[in-house]
């Protein structure tokens, strides 16, 4: 018996999921999608071969015949829906972050706890081949004790400062993926210290927002880390962890489109990584979509939780009031 | 408009390609599948949601409804359902080797041609990001004029013995992709000496068969190249290009199912490369599939033709009496 | 005419001094070499072929057929001998760490000024191809403005805890190699915040010292840097750098004593990096030795002078002082 | 007791020997340097710090103080001087190729075991740190039986024709040390089949040379082999080796002169490998001779022996019969 889905939001993100359930997952069947702009949706459901769209959120949400929403939609409506979704009985999937304030995602957490429905979060980088190899060198004890780690995440281009505006800043929009990685990895932490800067456009300052960050963290194991974000690498997206251990280290290094070296009178050389995360994730967004198929069908657990989903949040917090009064912030101060 | 295709045979490569059909180019409908044995004609139509399925390839040949035939059927079998096809009208792909025998050959080739309609061979290594690349390297003068260059292809570990015996022996099963690159990447050879021997398992040599070789060979543009093929890499599927010329040299590694290095008190180590065909060249199989359905579509030219099917045929030949002979063989001496 | 030298220490550093200098500089000539402990004067001066051996320094910072003294006898010795060779007019080539007090330090590049001659401290990894590469790419605009940078620093194994309680601690005895490089590479640093704890073996808690160590620096220019130390990678000497700005990254990478591949059943590995500072930093030795005898002899400037030592020993401190206090600390503080 | 050695010849090799044996190795002692070009002869003695110098090797040859000869001269006269020194007792290290005529190799290699003493052929690249690798990656079981081999090596540019002309040609001048290579690791060749042919230089061929070639080669072990030569790869000295077995493979990469990465806005690249012999195999040329010299002082046996200099020159005229006659040529033909 397949699990049928409707999706909430037809922008790229959702388009990526529509095709992924449509496509790669043969016991899912995509009923509906829903849009505001009901372009989007009709255009969407036309791609994807999706019966039903609608310019309203509520009409999937409520249709007796969908059993889970994958909610894609700007984050301010996240909670909402969420809400809307668990007071329905669906089981939700919900895209990162799940909203700028702590209160909101609490109140949309109790709603899903009081339904007992479950709720993954869109962290997909826990289901890339490198980041679960990473994960799986520590569980396995490859490297023994992790003493340190170091994440390394840059864009290839900042996005429209339209988008930035209403991100929710570089640290609740970029380096949450990071929060969540270290959390995947390494577990809880404790502190952090961050420093912010505008050095890749003014016009990100302008904004509020920065656009190159380095932080530095204290996890409650004691292992020690660090990341750092850049808005605009121009050699392409930039995607590296390194995680040190009394019993030696793991690393990754990017994927590139080809495995091809090309020597000639002036260099050794070969071809800029993938260029963004459609590219370079693109596995990662149909395995934790399998997962929450499989887990929705098994009767099992989801892989990422609500609270995987509130503590990143937390952590930007933290980053932000560290670069504002240039201070460790430990994140039960939050 | 779609484009309706039916596939002859159900086995490995025959649920790859309709796989591809089903899920990966919306502009494809597969309608019919068909298998000798009833079976898995019936089991791969119900995974990949394909509408009839038969134990008679003359019907998916001969229905009306249906433009174009992708043949994935034993080899012995592939000019007679070329040669039907072709008088049916269809469009037609067709896994390579195309038969163990020139004149069974010309004379597929003589009804496609008469018959006016495509065919395509299924040399998908072409369409591989790596060798892709490669071929762009030398077109665009990256490295000059080709001097040298070498093939380096390793299986993981060898076929049945039952397969193996029915498989025209390693020059006409393993090395004729090679055959095909060493065309595709530098043109025409005049001229090869080839060594074979058996290294791997002796019951490849009862099977009068061959599981290790060299072959060195001379373009007809002057270069000169090696091919190494091995039934056996115990570290997995090996599969690497390097041309060299009067300008640099354009070589490929292996890829991986990750790009991360693990450090422990041994050694500085990676995880083995991607298993096998399906793994390593999953991308390849579904771009020569877009490639026939967009050129059928498009009223294009395939890209890979009969004649492309049969000189790597005639080089097998050429290599089989270079080992039995000992010395070089000239292309046309066969 | 040869450049007469007069060595002081003949532990593991003088060793190599004195075999870079009688063996790879041809219009270097050591005359003499001592040691409070005759004995290794004696059988270093048999070993390199020094006519002189002593036990008392003085003799041959006094001497009057020598030109330059290079010193490399314990830390808490070196002012004392910067400042009796500056008296006696000689040329001065001091280990690091200069001192581990700033009152010594001023006083003896006092001492320095007055008399006029130079000074040079063995940072010797400005002088690796490495880091010297890196630092080209930068000079050279190969990387834009530069906007963050790391270094990585790892031991493969920790020093004696006798050598630990007197070594300063890592930051002072460690770490300030990579303050240096930091330095040399990006300028001076205006804040830093460091994170210190013990990891590696308890014992050297004990001796009020710290094994591993991140810290994070705000360089005057801007740019945002991380250094990493641990004294133990089980894999081995650890050594890498990478700063990344606005027209792309350059990074090294680790040297390994061969550039051999190994692909077994298990893994596709080679041989761990080259073990430690001897083997690794070995050219850089040679180097930094050719740069002061050339420096001298042409009358030029030595490449790394007294406050290239003095600033490394200030920012030590201030990472000890981060540790103690949880907070950044401005370099102006100390 | 020092072991006393006098060296034939002045020019480039015989000055890095002069060099390795006064600089690097404590107890050798260069007495005299002899070359038919006085100027040469005292020139490198300056350089070297060697007491005496001469035009007359015999004068060399015949000092009672000097217990061993190192002969650097050109090719021709490499017997005559092997014989004289063996006659006059010396032991003996002379360049490749021994000569180009195999009879009279015989006639010194007789000289040779006549009188006693030891000779040790200049294969410098046995004790490269990769070639060394591969080599014990094989000795000790690290890939099980070996199956193929495969040798890469080409020059960054062609020596002057003038070179060319008394160089032996291609298969004697540069082969021979890769037919040596194929030796060391895998042992006696029954049979080669060469293809040469003229591609980066018309002047050359003019010369009766080639300047690239690839060739085939059956071990007596059962291997195949394959060596491919070109006078000229634009981005630098192209050094490696592939030994593929039973249980895994063993590849050397090539040497850079750092180990940076540069990402920049067009592609990820390293500078060019080390430039040429001399950069590249430099250690080789140290380590060869500190076992030449510690095998005469201990009395043990040299490990490169007057046999391994005789069975390349065969090598070397197999594979210009091979070329001339095209077909397969084995060895006890010649």
């Amino acid at each position: 018996m397949p699990l049928n889905l409707g999706i909430i939001g037809a922008g790229r993100i959702g388009r990526v999921h529509a095709n992924t359930l449509t496509t790669r997952i043969a016991s899912a069947k995509v009923l509906a999608i829903a849009d505001i702009f009901a372009d989007s949706a009709k255009s969407a459901a036309a791609d994807y071969g999706i019966p039903d769209h609608t310019s309203d959120p509520a009409e999937v949400i409520n249709s007796g015949a969908i059993d889970a929403i994958v909610i894609c939609s700007s984050t301010d409506t996240h909670c909402r829906f969420i809400i809307e979704a668990a007071r329905a009985g669906k089981q939700i999937f919900c895209e990162k972050p799940i909203a700028f304030d702590l209160a909101e995602i609490d109140e949309a957490l109790a709603a899903v706890a009081e339904s007992g429905v479950q709720l993954q979060i869109g962290f997909n980088r826990r289901f890339d081949a490198n980041h679960a190899r990473i994960k799986s060198a520590i569980d396995q004890g490859e490297i023994g004790t992790p003493h340190t780690m170091m994440v390394i995440s840059r864009d290839p281009a900042p996005p429209p400062i339209e988008y930035i505006k209403v991100s929710g800043g570089l640290m609740m929009d970029m380096m949450i993926h990071d929060f969540d990685l270290c959390r995947f990895l390494l577990g809880e932490v404790e502190e952090l210290y961050a420093i912010g800067d505008v050095k890749v456009d003014p016009a990100i300052g302008e904004a509020d927002d920065i656009d190159t960050a380095k932080v530095m963290l204290r996890f409650k194991n004691g292992a020690i880390g660090t990341i750092e974000n850049s808005r605009q690498a121009v050699f392409g997206y930039d995607q590296r962890v390194e995680v040190f251990g009394s019993g030696g280290a793991v690393s990754s290094g990017n994927w590139h489109p080809n495995s091809v070296t090309i020597s000639d009178a002036g260099s050794v050389r070969r071809d800029l990584p993938l260029y963004f995360f459609v590219e370079r994730y693109m596995d990662s967004y149909v395995a934790e979509m399998m997962a929450f198929v499989d887990a929705i069908e098994s009767g099992g657990t989801v892989p990422v939780v609500g609270n995987d989903g509130r503590v990143p949040v937390l952590m930007a917090m933290a980053g932000m009031r560290s670069i504002a009064e240039n201070r460790p912030v430990r994140l039960d101060e939050i």
